[in-house]
């Protein structure tokens, strides 16, 4: 176990593994810089101005739970592509539900247009901030492939890792686009709802990652199947968390605007529950619909849809959905033979995802 | 040179690449259908709808030219990444000139777009359209990564390609950047708009795509540089030629509406020469200017401006520099140690892409 030790020593020598990752981040842009200036640079912004970094470190932990051996650097260094691949779904998203700010700033395609009406540029000023965004959000998809590929990786660790990484990119997408779809065809369905959250977050931002790491490690298929069902599982309850915070959140923790979720109509879980609990009670139904389909709701109409969502027991039928995937989640991850310090760890995280506050 | 012997007859029992290319692609999307459905279907429509396939047809005689020798089927497979990668920038380029029609069809997002009001989608097509079609560029800009690195390609291959292949992905983002951002700053100056078409034309559409072709073959440093340096003048003379094309050509042939690249104030070498062989006709330099500004030009405009480039000389000019170009970018090739029949093929591909007429 000496190697494990070593890699022990190394992280607590720089405290914990978002110090190592931000500093690779930081390198890898840093490098990059004169290819792309205008472009990165708003990457750059971006990546500094917050962010939990939870992809690469669920990545980290399911390379640590797979037994996964140095070089570490190159490890931390694939990471980066998984922050990368965020910030394209961050950026693209932006762009897509037009939401001008992000994590408490401007948002990339809003800072852009910006710039363009502080210089008096011409034409529109909004296509050229959409515009540059669509670029910023490429470069961080194309980059992202880079980041993993010339990570340094031994070919064989790199070889394993190419199908979790295919199918975590093609999974983001087409859970973005089954999201505008929910939108659009006016979905109401809970499997439907819960289909998104799987696609969207489970798969991408928990159940991959881990498998990811793991497939870097060389780990056995069971702690492979262990890791990816808490990963699963953990990663629903993690966006059913999500979703809360979206209509219940306070914006100076969030970084977005009271009630945001409600005000984009999103299809979650949440609502579908209290649509359909409210049932038999057309002016409830009516206060939810015209948030689901208005695109613009007062600030009082916000405090309304929560007081009914509490009402309708919608809340806590949620609450109570996330405490039994952190039931089965953490059963999957007790089946798995892995180190201790990456069972407590991942056990941590995920009471961190189905409980936090931020 | 068995090996090479037995690449022409695979070639010439199909005809030609384009039809192993075609294959390649068919059966990647073919592959992929059900993993994001209605995204792969615009792809797939795109793709089927026409389109030179250039890139990849520079890349296949890149890797002809430095000696690559089998598996065939693997190359054929990487080459597809190249046309992936196009289709990221075709869709997204739609998006931001905000293009309605594409290869003499409905652009993807205005695909996207119509289907949202057929159907009576809630909110808003446009936003749909735009937000579908952004995804099926991230979604073609994934899916070209995993063509390549999933080809078959024996990993020396590979690692070799991967240089060139990120230059390539980034010069591409860079350049259409640098293209919006001439529009936004009103440029003008000539050495702008060839930067623009070197980086964006000559290295993403030609220099790039050999370059890679010939690392896939591990073609020698002097063959490389002499394929580069051939790829960098024929490439801007392609592009010079493109954009003659853009505002001479039959739309038609082209498949796009007459006099686009006016309309859409292309910061092009052909007005910058323009622009600077106006001064002191004031209303010669009105009219180029309404071009470049106003974002809509009549039919009446465009034929005025046409007569306009022609008087001034700046078509005989960018003639004459395609001429020039053409020169120096032969001259380049015959310097190269390469097969003859690559040799051959690459006089007969610039001698198309710098004397088109469609």
């Amino acid at each position: 176990m000496s190697l494990l030790t070593s890699v022990d020593a190394r992280t607590s020598q720089v405290d914990d593994f978002r110090v190592l990752l931000d500093g690779a981040l930081h390198d890898f842009l840093l490098a990059r810089q004169d290819l792309a200036p205008e472009l990165a640079a708003e990457l750059r912004e971006l990546i500094l101005a917050g962010g939990k970094r939870i992809r690469p470190t669920f990545a980290w932990w399911g390379w640590r739970a797979g037994g996964g051996s140095p070089p570490v650097d190159a490890v931390v260094q694939a990471m980066v592509a998984l922050e990368l691949l965020q910030c394209c779904a961050l950026v693209h998203d932006d762009v897509m539900d037009r939401s001008a700010t992000r994590r408490g700033k401007p948002s990339v395609h809003e800072s852009f247009a910006a710039r363009h009406r502080r210089e008096r540029w011409a034409a529109s000023a909004r296509q050229y901030g959409d515009s540059a965004a669509i670029l910023v959000g490429d470069l961080a998809l194309a980059w992202a492939d880079d980041a993993l590929v010339t990570a340094g990786l031994p070919a064989d660790a790199l070889s394993r890792a190419w199908g979790p990484w295919q199918a975590m990119r093609t999974e983001m997408i087409m859970g973005q686009h089954l999201d505008l779809l929910a939108v659009a065809r006016r979905e109401e369905s809970l499997e439907h709802a819960v289909r998104v959250a799987a696609l969207k977050t489970a798969a991408y931002t928990v159940e991959r990652p881990l498998h990811l790491g793991a497939a870097l490690a060389g780990a056995d298929d069971d702690v492979v199947d262990c890791l990816r069902a808490y990963g699963h599982d953990i990663g629903v309850a993690f966006q059913l968390r999500d979703d809360l915070m979206g209509v219940f959140g306070d914006s100076s923790v969030t970084g977005k605007p009271v009630g945001e979720d409600l005000r984009e109509g999103k299809r979650t879980p949440l609502m579908s529950i209290a649509l359909s609990r409210a049932q038999g009670r057309p002016a409830a139904q009516r206060l939810l619909r015209r948030c689901l389909e208005s695109g613009t709701v007062s600030d009082r109409t916000v405090d309304d849809v929560r007081a009914l969502l509490v009402e309708l027991g919608a809340v806590a039928a949620v609450e109570k959905h996330i405490e039994k995937l952190a039931g089965t989640g953490m059963a999957a991850l007790d089946r798995a033979a892995i180190p201790s310090d990456a069972r407590h760890e991942l056990m941590r995280l995920a009471d961190r995802a189905v409980t936090r506050t931020t």
